[in-house]
């Protein structure tokens, strides 16, 4: 396979490093993911993007618009308009106008909404801390700052495309 | 918000930042993938989901089922039937029947699918190492053994539940 031998020698070893790391951070985030929605799904019957809609919600107390919400959202593979008519008619989300704009409207969460979130963020966070737990203090810090950095240059070279 | 605050109080310092460090990580994976998914449709017309199966087949040159292709692939949200079919359809693999089990097939990339998935591959590692550019060797080196760590924890702990 000749392709396959020009392919490799392209690369350097620092860059085969960088896509290593890439398929191992995908591989973590893709195990964690799915160990949450599976625990979502067993102990709330609810989904990773519904519980994605309802936090971006509850970290803006003032209310969303939709294309608000999509921008914020980070999980993908849920259709959003129907997410949001599901939490709605579940009575766990309001729609009301937009100051300024009446053809626009603002999605809130409602108090049962609010109380449901909680206790979904509560058990969500434990979920997370058990799957974090291998890593000592010193070395989540660690990944906090250099996923920090690489946050920082995927954020700034996309402002540049 | 009584229950905002118990919950708040419920998780010690080190527990916050698991969680910020899940978010950071989950932001970062989200921006890779739907950066690489874009210049995937604008450079060869075709979807992660597409681009993973394809690769889980060139790196298993003898061919996989397609309940083996389905448990390794790290990308959700693409069905994998269609995505067979299409592939199929396009020439870029090819389905036999499986030794020793007439009633499963294996499927293998055709030599034209070999030539269109080295091509981008070939590609998407010079994205990855551009996205990846922001860290020193030192760091890709820090990131790559702390995420180690953390998928071991995971692949142990998911064999005991």
């Amino acid at each position: 396979m000749i392709e396959r031998a020009d392919r490799e020698s392209r690369l350097t070893e620092a860059d085969h490093l960088s896509v290593r790391v890439w398929l191992r951070m995908l591989a973590c985030t893709t195990l964690v993911e799915r160990r949450a929605a599976t625990r979502l799904r067993q102990n709330f019957a609810t989904t990773l993007p519904r519980f994605d809609f309802l936090s971006q919600l509850e970290r803006n107390g003032n209310g969303l618009r939709m294309t608000e919400i999509s921008d914020r959202m980070m999980v993908t593979g849920g259709n959003i308009t129907r997410i949001a008519d599901q939490l709605e008619s579940e009575g766990l989300i309001a729609r009301s106008p937009a100051p300024g704009d009446r053809r626009a409207s603002v999605v809130q969460l409602t108090p049962a909404g609010e109380c449901a979130f909680v206790e979904m963020a509560r058990r969500h966070e434990e979920w997370i801390v058990e799957m974090f737990a291998a890593l000592d203090e010193h070395e989540r810090r660690v990944l906090y700052a250099v996923l920090a950095k690489l946050k920082g240059h995927l954020a700034e070279t996309e402002r540049k495309r």
